[in-house]
């Protein structure tokens, strides 16, 4: 489990992402749901490669995340690693 | 809009589908993110080859899928077939 300490400053550095209900949550919006298709097949390859998945939706051109390592009970380096991977496809 | 009738025809001939808040919605659940991430690849291809979309959701292997027309404010056959051809992915 992350310090509320540490979250603040994971939070900082990445693109958009806020704290809701304990998870990492983020709303990525793109220009079609091909484009935002694409940003989740690229995501999926990446969660499964960690082996770290997202809880999102996708409503045609606009996928919503949130991340929390559910083993954990709370946010860990490896949500933090999963939204960065994610602000650096999108 | 289709009638009422038609929606329950649709139902009954549909694999688990039930109408929920006025769409058509499911939970497909699978062994795995990879077999879930899977039936969602292929169905976005059909969902975009029919420029149709679903409004869905993934957490880990579970994808919960709701249909509903929103330029006709309801149910059409577009959904109907969507969700003929997500039963036939799945």
């Amino acid at each position: 489990m992350l310090s509320e300490e540490r979250i603040r400053e994971a939070l900082s550095e990445l693109d958009g992402w806020s704290l809701e209900g304990g998870a990492l949550s983020k709303k990525f919006k793109f220009s079609s749901f091909s484009e935002a298709f694409g940003f989740m097949a690229r995501a999926a390859l990446a969660a499964e490669k960690a082996d770290h998945h997202p809880d999102w939706t996708n409503v045609y051109d606009t996928v919503s995340v949130r991340l929390v390592t559910h083993d954990a009970g709370g946010l860990t380096e490896r949500d933090v690693a999963l939204a960065r991977a994610m602000d650096s496809l999108a």
